[in-house]
């Protein structure tokens, strides 16, 4: 994996005029970012982001998370087997609909959840580096404008 | 794989605070935008990134891809490979420096480019739908100052 700290690589960022590749460039060293930082809880970036959807949503399955966060149903599904297995979450049959499997932080979970939430926060505070307040909430709508724009596609 | 057009997805894409889920799913989303444009070409998204690099660099190596926009390297020689074997590419061996394989569109590459192109401006305007010039080029120096931003990581 290379290091995102090269000085070919600002360079480019100032030329290149494709968004695309832009975006592409942003999540692929936002994702060696969470790799570096999660290996000690032996998670990815996946398992992140399920973790937290299933703190957000009230008690989701698999396939409510996947269809919400337009994840692949197979990347969820291994992932949530990885997340029990770190004891992070648990799956709880629901009380009305015993097909529907509701998904749930673990005791162990909510204590780590505050640790993991901080590796995103200071990820955001580094992307928003040099940016005004009221700039950076335009940037983060314009980047919602963007996301429901290619929703569409 | 998940259709991107799903009622649930704009409805999270609002309340979603994390810029960096948002940048998650846009790329995702135009990784499958590309992934479906591109496959008459038996080509995917790295792909479709190599042969940019390519037209727009002067002979580069697969090193100075690699290093210039943040790829793994691994990831290019693979890509180069199915380049080479679809005929849109081709190696030359350095002038100056035997050691140094230096990579260029073949004359089908030229062809096919265009078209290939036109499937990243079509994106690009489609993420684009709504925002105005100045507000569209804002926003696409806001993803470089990001780009920047994470680089530094």
């Amino acid at each position: 994996m290379e290091s995102g700290n090269n000085e070919m690589v600002p360079q480019w960022i100032q030329e290149i005029e494709q968004p695309a590749a832009l975006v592409s460039y942003i999540y692929r060293t936002c994702q060696r970012y969470f790799a570096k930082e999660l290996a000690t809880y032996n998670l990815g970036w996946g398992h992140f982001a399920i973790l937290m959807a299933v703190n957000e949503m009230d008690g989701p399955s698999q396939d409510m998370i996947a269809r919400s966060r337009g994840f692949d149903k197979t990347m969820v599904a291994k992932s949530v087997i990885r997340l029990e297995e770190e004891g992070l979450v648990q799956r709880v049959t629901d009380a009305h609909d015993r097909r529907i499997k509701r998904l749930f932080l673990t005791e162990k979970g909510k204590t780590v959840f505050p640790e993991l939430l901080q590796i995103g926060l200071t990820l955001n505070t580094a992307m928003f580096a040099g940016f005004g307040k009221s700039t950076s909430t335009q940037a983060i709508e314009d980047l919602r404008k963007i996301a429901l724009n290619v929703s569409k596609l």
